[in-house]
């Protein structure tokens, strides 16, 4: 009898899952994509992905990366499950339940956002020696997942860092925000949905010399900063589709800079902030090679 | 030849130095306080309030917690310095260099925030299961330390969250801010001197119905708003001269719930937030007791 050699990885978002059959970034054996229906469907498939692989004793273990909010505790009933989501149909659905029953391997369970962070600390080597690390998706919606002290951060919930409140210049930008719950927050400002509801059109057919990239910079800078002073990480990893304009990320390193006035003095800052905020390494394979990683880490 | 029984501890200040002897807070066996004045005389003096224990065999080793900015990393050639300080003769300063020559014990460093986290952290029962766990002084100045997966903060600096910038309403206060480097930050907005300097006379003076209350609470709910989406605490601990308005904590915690506006559905929040908002149990002691655990921990 073999080994298993593999592992099963599920990045499941609000739109898209993304399901692969990996050894690691180097050696990816499968992978498919398929929008994000109904609980029933979208789950039957993931588990159809899996099952030829399974039952081959190709996979050790299975870990799946889910949108939020989530329940993370391993000791919860709900633990697995996908909780007071808006998203129709997704409220209190368990994610990982069957898979456990029907395939009888380790099967882990994340946030999102936290997959890509343990991701990127775990396959790209120049991050293994950057604690904390701090993975921020600014898309649909913004998140951040948080490894500190060398694991992931869960806490009271889990890290929610896209719903923070900003300062809002209202004469620079009368825009109300677009969160339903606290309006104006970095989510409701600085969305891609966000943008797009500012603006008139959708965020990624603004040209690049477009006022919105200024003020989309600011307000990410500003959220970078605050996060700067709070955690002192190591590197920031800036993921999710409005981050795909490719000027962006310099404007905001350098907006991060005139926003901390020289008062952090570090190299990492001072010097290098074009080290220290960075795109994923992965890509958008982030989270679910993410995924692969804590699954690689249940066994 | 017995075992040295007691740790010296030290909460350097940047207006007092508190020094004390201890097993932990229920064997205090000395206890001095004196004002911060040059470092060569008032690091004398903390060294000759250890060097009768120590000459005794009595101390197994010490913790220095000092203001900052300081160099936390050891293999820093500066480590135990503090760096750039606006307090004058303090910048560059080497705190802990002459203890561990004369006295040939291991001495740790700390910053002072990071040791008040890390003494409620260890000494109050009730805190042994909170992660992360968030100490922030709002007094002279404002600064947090973090327990986060069981150890202390660090990062590329340390955490300097005092220097966050918030929502500032300016209608509601035309008050500009105190910060020499980001003007309405956190700290500019909220300490104890912008207190002062908002209102014309010294916060401690103010009556309990002032309005400066009001807004001083709802600064620190936002502050405390943001950390718990950035961090997700189990414990948020409020300490420093500001705080010790007996009313404004429960200002605060009113406030966080509305800002947070139930988007974080645990009841740590919604229905026990004054179990998660809460004052130092060990009161003003934290400081130079959570020394006192960063010395036994050295040993």
């Amino acid at each position: 009898m073999t080994q298993p050699k593999y592992f099963g990885g599920v990045e499941g978002g609000g739109t898209k899952f993304v399901c692969m059959v990996a050894s690691g970034p180097d050696e990816i054996v499968d992978e498919v994509r398929f929008p994000t229906t109904t609980p029933q469907e979208t789950l039957d498939r993931t588990i159809a992905f899996f099952e030829p692989y399974v039952r081959q004793d190709q996979l050790a273990s299975i870990a799946l990366a889910s949108f939020g909010p989530v329940d993370l505790h391993p000791e919860s009933p709900t633990y697995g499950f996908i909780t007071t989501t808006p998203k129709p149909g997704w409220a209190n659905v368990d994610t990982i339940g069957r898979m456990r029953q029907l395939f009888g391997i380790p099967v882990a369970f994340e946030m999102d956002v936290n997959a890509a962070a343990f991701g990127e600390y775990t396959w790209v080597p120049a991050n293994h020696a950057c604690d904390p690390l701090v993975y921020f998706t600014i898309g649909t919606g913004i998140g951040a997942g948080l490894m500190v002290n060398g694991q992931l951060v869960h806490g009271l919930v889990h890290p929610e860092a896209g719903h923070v409140r900003l300062a809002h210049d209202w004469q620079a930008d009368p825009f109300a925000g677009y969160c339903p719950y606290h309006q104006d927050c970095f989510e409701g400002l600085a969305s891609g949905p966000a943008m797009g509801a500012r603006w008139g059109q959708p965020a990624e057919t603004l040209p690049p010399d477009h006022p919105a990239w200024e003020l989309e910079a600011s307000y990410i800078a500003q959220a970078m900063a605050n996060i700067i002073c709070t955690l002192s990480p190591q590197r920031i990893i800036l993921g999710g589709g409005v981050m795909q304009q490719p000027h962006l990320i310099t404007l905001v390193q350098r907006k991060v800079q005139i926003l901390l006035n020289n008062y952090i003095q570090s190299p990492a800052i001072l010097e290098h902030i074009d080290e220290t905020i960075v795109l994923p390494a992965l890509g958008s394979h982030a989270g679910v090679l993410g995924a692969i990683a804590l699954a690689r880490r249940a066994v």
